[in-house]
């Protein structure tokens, strides 16, 4: 669970209802048909630039973003090298009852790869055509996400000129001028708002998610084909230290 | 046929005719002259632009994004895989009367070159200069919509410069300053209408339909140059699954 | 003569001309002292930011925008192929008097070269230079067209400051409001409908054209070192034949 | 310490100051709820598209900008040379009193592999890891800053608009509506200060900062590679000098 | 020196003040406060992206723009053809008495080298050492310069900014508005002024001149070492002449 997301996004909205109630009270800012037009519009626009298959994996990859706890890179290395020593002290048959103990599916996947007796090759390939579509799929969330971060602030523009318009039209009132430009300028705060505080950051925090599984995968990968050859428990572990900073190596244990 | 695309604008443009509709009434919103100068702009500065090819070209490829149907990978493998069947077992000739039940083109041209007995170099280069050209077309098209997308809402910027100037020296009759100024908005919104609905996004949709197309043909081309080379249907399945994610694979049957 | 650029230009006035006419007189959008702003600035910036021999080069380039008839490929394979028959027949020396016939002077350059007796390698480096010139001066032509496109809108924005300032300190005469306030939006005005109309699709067009003339030039040198090899007609025009569609092929006849 | 940044801050804030009290009194800019929208909806986006970790790394990040002492490179140079000639005379442990001198960490480091005998292949790919750490640690502030400079004024925006609807919700009171539009804009400029002033200058800063190092790092790398290999002082002084440019060359005495 | 930058400047600011001493006289659009806001806040954001060294150098790079004159191809294929006779004819050390008539310094040292003895390969990487930290001292100067043009506009918003609030908040006196409202504009004019005539275009003119330099700079470098090589005049001006247009080739003589 990534916590910085639901904090930022909490905060966010907290701050601008803050600013909103004590201002000028919640009601004023509740506008049903001009939200129609800013969540309508943008969500019609990623169905036109998108297939359906894309727009519908937003949703998912979006929980994702929230729900997926990153993984442990330390934790990784100290799993790889206990793996190593099973499997240099009871063979890779012995690693079997390991994949039911772990809860990493892309790991349990290569691990089983492993016990089946794949060649290292073949584990390689598969496991980085996974990890590629990983990305392609984190690429599409992230694109979906930066297209509805700049179709939402034109919407809400859109919103804004049918506004200023109904409102130039019947100017005869001049009492209800305010209450109209109000109304107008509503459907630009919408689309600004969601823009700035969702789509716009949830996009860099999908990227940054993508970057770091994919190093977290990279680092698996090298891990199983080590043990394929079956390499020490120490030379898994320093294969997979290079991808750790230094500050935190150190804290696995090699024990054979 | 992208049912996406066509449920995208429908809904789109409704949003849009109902805040309208219920906001000042659809009389109000109609002004030929501001369409005028929105859409010729910009399709003058398209002209200028493109050459009259390019530009004849962007209704037809508008067109196939809207009615071509996306081709089912699977279907192509399993396609390809009975073909290596026909080919090994009745040799190249008895795929000739399998072209004319193909559909695609693309396909049919391949299989055409391959009963013809051509060197598997000589097919395969012939292909790919035919991807390419698809490509081509395609990013032509990309581009044009970009253009337009762009310029759509510069000139309903003019457009509203205009209409602000001649409001302005008629500043004598106080009563038609707001019906003047709503006129003079329309053009602006026409074009961040236009452009928000249909060109930036359909120009997006073109970039992933190319890209979709693109890996289909690649594939198409590997399996017909597997059958040329005389690969039995299981390896041929294998050459072309590579392309497909492992969700999908597994329902092509190889039955020789 | 590229029609779609003058069409484009002619239109897009006529439609401008045609909104301002019905809208508020002619008059009213003609002011020479918003016109030298605008137009003054421009060029000013564009002097210090590039040479003045590229500043003049500038006129030139456009002018060959509109006048330059684009050259048929297919006709251009068709004059290869007769030109391969002369050289196999009667020799290169033959081909001098085919030489005064060609209107295309890179064409004519590259025989010259092929009947003085020079080595292939020499010609193609010499050839290539000169499509590397031709490119580097469309490029730079480009650059200032582009460079105006985003020069005219700020000296328009700069020139409605003017307008607003001086307004603004005269406010004693609130008649005197409108019409001082349409005059600031003049410069505005004449500044994005030149970049809009002219500057940003010229630019465009330049890069178009350079993209095709590059092409033409390759497939020239491509086919005058062929016939300096020695070539048969028909080995010419397969060569040749790699840079037109496949839709455009076919109609060049091979007669020796 | 870098003495251009806090000149450049203290400098920019004095002009606003100035400009502020002369013009209007500092009383009429301050105003807590307003910087309560921009600061806290900055942070907030800024939790969203990071994580927690790269959140918190931002403030010694920045610290280090303002603190960190900039390396010279003529003295990185002589010292190299003084431990080359330390080297050959004494032997390698000699230097091992020398690290204890030296307030550059990563030189030490260097220095210490050097002294405990390790193969110029692992002191070199082990500082070229820590060189690339520091780059991506760098790069990753420097693109949490460039994020905030982006959002702080679309938060400004975003007030502006809270306020402005606010305001014209009331317009009952004509008296308060040039007090209630001076507050709706002091998000804007808020927004816009701290992003020009100190978010979008500081991420530059970072960026120089980061190439500079980066060099240093380099410089040392070489330096302590070209000990290991046992060069004499006047090779290792040549090796570095490749860095530094003509001017500053030369103060560099070699004495053995 | 560079005539185009100086008719720029002058024009453009010749333009610009014409239409302010016709349109509301210079006093209206001379205002000190709104002056030091623009340009001090443009100068320390600055400071606070580039080191003190950079900013000091950004005046010494550009006065260079105006006042280095830009060299003759031409001219430095018939020196160095005159070169290679003195050098055949009497010998490399023939050539000092040379280095005291040339102008231009890169030569200057190129020659020292030669007469001096150097290896072709040491001549050649510390001239080319020399051309990269040109282009990267003027990739700085063009940097700073970019920043400057964008940050002049945004601190003149900011100024407004400042302007608009204070003025809204005296609206008691609705005399003051306009002259409030103009004096308000006045930054944003400036900062739009500046970037616009000064700071964005020469950052363009020093991408040329740079452009220019570096292949004036890369002739020198091949004539020299062609020099060295012992090569005839003749071979030295076709080494030269690939990179002089082929329409401004033919003026040198080759005289022996």
């Amino acid at each position: 669970m990534d916590i910085a997301t639901i904090i930022g996004i909490v905060l966010g909205f907290g701050f601008i209802l803050g600013a909103i109630i004590t201002g000028a009270g919640l009601i004023t800012f509740l506008h049903i048909p001009s939200m129609i037009i800013v969540f309508g519009g943008t969500f019609s626009s990623v169905l036109i630039h998108f297939s359906m298959g894309q727009f519908l994996s937003i949703f998912s990859v979006v929980k994702n973003t929230f729900l997926t706890k990153s993984h442990s890179p330390t934790l990784l290395v100290q799993q790889m090298v206990n793996f190593a020593a099973i499997n240099r002290r009871d063979g890779a048959l012995a690693l079997e009852q390991e994949i039911r103990k772990v809860d990493n599916k892309f790991l349990a996947k290569g691990l089983q790869s492993l016990v089946d007796g794949q060649e290292e090759d073949d584990i390689r390939s598969l496991m980085e055509l996974e990890t590629m579509y990983m990305q392609q799929r984190h690429g599409d969330g992230k694109q979906i996400l930066e297209f509805m971060g700049a179709s939402a602030p034109a919407f809400g523009m859109i919103g804004t000129l049918i506004g200023l318009v109904a409102m130039l039209k019947n100017l005869s009132s001049p009492d209800s001028l305010g209450a109209g430009m109000a109304v107008a300028l509503l459907t630009t705060f919408y689309g600004s708002l969601i823009a700035n505080i969702v789509f716009i950051p949830l996009a860099g925090k999908l990227g940054q998610y993508s970057k770091k599984e994919a190093v977290f995968m990279e680092m698996t990968v090298e891990g199983i084909c080590s043990i394929v050859r079956g390499d020490s428990p120490t030379v898994v572990r320093e294969k997979m230290q290079v991808f750790v900073s230094s500050k935190k190596r150190g804290e696995v244990k090699v024990s054979i």
